[in-house]
């Protein structure tokens, strides 16, 4: 399949005219062919005009069909075959095992939420019957389901080219959820998004959908993206990258006339918990566990763990020394986009810069454009405290060591936390009650609490929360990876005395489509 | 229980000094003793101080402990007796028997959510199960349940003194979630909500819960409620009133350093479409059961239905004449305060002032202060299309009759309303295939779709939806009526590889507390 440098609106192929853009190899340096065309207004304007038209239609798709069409885009995405890994490279600097690995990640999610729309959970279907004989009134017959909420807008995300891109987790369960979806593509890796976008198109057409069910927009700079957050058709906005980023989209969603949710995916440090039984048992095996999870793709996870507390002492000392030699010998690594290698500089300069913060250690040199050396950082919990800036995200393979007299002061540093995607736990037994009483503190923080293991790699399963509390999301109440996702994108209606003929299937008497159900109250599968 | 005109924060009373203001007694104009005293932000601190401390202690109460606790607030508030329906009459001028309702339906609510939560669905509890063969990695053993967000700030209702005030169903669902709740009374009726509060207050004592998870707050004018809503310990607010109320609340909790939802049920006019057969069978029964809905309460109900729509012709006729005749017998009705009958003239007057609208009937004339004659209006399909603020609510018995001249122009306008609480069909069987094509509009509109009753009337049940699209509310994914209610005030957080013995019950093997859990994705009662 051939890359044109065209959007997807709909059916069409379409070559935008409001500036153009190519993907830069940050490996070389080197500009990649083709050139884009960037999208204005009027793209903005035909893509959701389509996506309203297709949403009736869509959201009333059975669950079989809507299964299949997510299935289909998987298909498609693996006949993409090299073409796409390759280019994804090229445009990323990610090596191949990890965009292979990708790849499996993104269709397998795609599988996953095809199993869950036909499962039909997320209906969360009602029934509570007629009682015609109550006094003093009779109770009517009141059923509830969930519908989608409208067209959703989707920002791709330059981390993931491909697991929280096109065809990534806000689309995937936007689309299992009966919502048309335009994506604005990320710039940093335009040719992966058209393939796999005309993946989506070519099944939008071979399911026999309507075409306005997805479009893909490309633009330069962000008059494209508010002018997408702010047309009155879309309904619900997907977005991970910065913290700016996001609170702007939530800013625009916000001004409308009708405010739409956000759900903004932006910014988290994942703290560590070094606990002493742990350090005491397996300082180096730690010190080494979380070089490993801190440099790998660069550190540019939104897991990544950016801060370790543990309290002082000779344990400590250990595991210092191990993380030292390991990331002191960490090859430097290529970053996605020459801008996030500014700002990783940036961040790592600003902390090298501060009087209360040591640098303990750095990866080897750079030997090509836009690589970045990992960093760790020491300070004490006086100063973390002291200074809220220290809890700013350094988007990267830098980590600061939080080291605190004792469990005490652990505690505080834990309450004093934004909110997070993630907190870790490295505990031995012993730990049992020192992490007991941390726990609700960490419930309250994060989305996700790991015991002994390190927070990067994010499985895709029913249990996993991909959220948490502001500043790590926008909205606390959902994930964005695992199939609880599919909520964000659905509200409920209840129908009352509505006649048997009108009622959605999910609704009816005998229970056509097996659904799990509540009948008054009682889950059952009636 | 004397009524003291103090605040209740936490264990103790207190009289504020930030103003003094006295209930007023509509039906005569008098001022009611004792004098309140309004609270300011020292209070605010003080309640949210406490609430914050509760939290932690209060969202790990076992179910059975947090059901019974309900179960107590709803016998205390029953043992308030004839006291509490004397003073909630004086203060809101509504009669005896709706507010002896409107009691049962509050305790009948706190009832149904201990139910709920002994029942635990609404912890969701989910389990993927470690597989340690898994390749090319292992999957971790990944849990999750949902936690509450944190204190609530709740705004007491002026239209249900009861059901939607210091113990309404957002006090209900929010300590049913296991959030402490600020409330904030409403200046109508401070007595009523003192002597609600002093039962809650009692409760959280006997019950043996924090002092903290229960306060209740007065104030002259606006800044106490953007001091509660802008307290970092508040997480959540939950609110029904004006839309211009709502708007502000919202632009407060965006404008924190954290944002926080906010659950606001702002303006609804529930439009009741008259299909052409069900006019034709029974033109003079609706008439008479319209006018019968729209005056109840003297029209003072988020769900009083606004908005008429039929297609012109002698069916339409015949229904308006009854409803004129119906109409123009009712008696005038005392509203819930002089301010909300200041707003239903102003919006009369502006209805009646449209060159564009006609004024059919108006009720009987007023014989006391703060009565307000009903009142309908007539206007057509194109007129109400070109005139946007013919949508905007008129609080209380006002109602607007559209008429269209056909089934194509009643869909558009169905098209161009705002999003509802409610929309009401009034059909017979050969209706059907109109009322079908109108289905997909009314689902885009509304929370509640009704055939063949009346708008006014929310019962309290699991299948219930008292919500909807903006303005109706700001947040259409949730509903502030019935079961699912609680869901507003919950967020997931999944845990990953951590310990058997530190795992929250509701998680555990062998599940302790019996819940309905999803084991791989795969619902049931293991």
């Amino acid at each position: 399949m051939t890359i044109t440098g065209e959007m997807l609106i709909g059916a069409r192929s379409h070559r935008g005219s409001d500036g153009e853009f190519r993907a830069v190899d940050p490996a070389t340096g080197a500009e990649l062919e083709p050139a884009f065309g960037g999208g204005g207004v009027a793209e903005v304007e035909r893509a959701c005009a389509l996506a309203w038209a297709a949403f009736d239609a869509f959201r009333e798709t059975g669950l079989e069909a809507r299964a299949a069409f997510l299935e289909t885009i998987a298909a498609n995405i693996l006949d993409l075959g090299d073409a796409l890994i390759l280019r994804a490279m090229a445009e990323s600097g990610l090596p191949r095992p990890r965009l292979e690995g990708e790849r499996g990640r993104t269709v397998g999610q795609l599988r996953l939420f095809a199993q869950t729309v036909r499962e039909g959970g997320w209906l969360e279907a009602r029934i509570d019957p007629a009682q015609p004989e109550r006094k003093p009134l009779p109770r009517p017959d009141v059923r509830q389901r969930h519908i989608p909420l409208g067209p959703v807008a989707v920002f791709g995300a330059s981390n993931f080219p491909l697991a929280f891109s096109v065809a990534g987790g806000d689309t995937a369960s936007a689309l299992a959820a009966g919502c048309p979806v335009v994506v604005k593509g990320h710039s940093a890796h335009p040719g992966t998004s058209e393939l796999v976008g005309r993946a989506i198109q070519a099944a939008v057409a071979s399911c026999g959908l309507p075409e306005g069910v997805f479009s893909l927009l490309f633009g330069v700079g962000n008059p494209i993206g508010t002018a997408l957050v702010t047309d009155p058709r879309i309904k619900a906005v997907g977005f991970t990258g910065s913290r700016g980023g996001g609170l702007a989209l939530m800013a625009a969603a916000a001004r409308r006339p009708e405010p739409i949710p956000v759900y903004a995916e932006m910014s988290s440090i994942n703290p560590v918990f070094l606990m002493p039984a742990a350090l005491a048992a397996r300082a180096e095996a730690l010190g080494k566990g979380f070089v490993a999870s801190l440099t790998m793709g660069a550190g540019q996870f939104c897991t990544n763990p950016g801060i370790l507390l543990g309290i002082d002492g000779p344990d400590l000392d250990r595991f210092v020394a191990v993380a030292v030699e390991a990331l002191g010998g960490s090859a430097a690594s290529t970053m996605l986009t020459p801008a996030i290698r500014a700002a990783y500089d940036s961040g790592v300069a600003r902390l090298s810069g501060s009087a209360a913060v040591a640098t303990l250690a750095r990866g080897l040199a750079c030997s090509g454009p836009n690589q970045a050396q990992a960093a760790l950082f020491g300070t004490t919990a006086d100063a973390f405290l002291a200074d809220p800036a220290l809890q700013d995200e350094v988007f990267g393979a830098a980590s600061l060591l939080i080291r605190c007299p004792d469990a005490a002061a652990m505690r505080t540093v834990a309450e004093r936390l934004e909110g997070q995607l993630t907190v870790t736990v490295q505990m031995e037994p012993a730990d049992g009650d020192a992490v007991a009483a941390l726990l609700p503190t960490l419930e309250r923080k994060a989305g996700r609490i790991l015991a002994n293991g390190w927070p990067t790699g994010v499985e895709v399963c029913h249990a996993m929360v991909h959220g948490g509390p502001f500043p790590a999301t926008s909205d606390s109440r959902t994930t964005s990876v695992g199939t609880l996702a599919i909520r964000r994108f659905l509200r409920p209606v209840c129908y009352q005395d509505i006649p048997a003929a009108l009622l959605p299937e999910a609704l009816r008497d005998g229970n056509p489509l097996d659904l799990w159900r509540r009948i008054d109250g009682v889950p059952g599968q009636e």
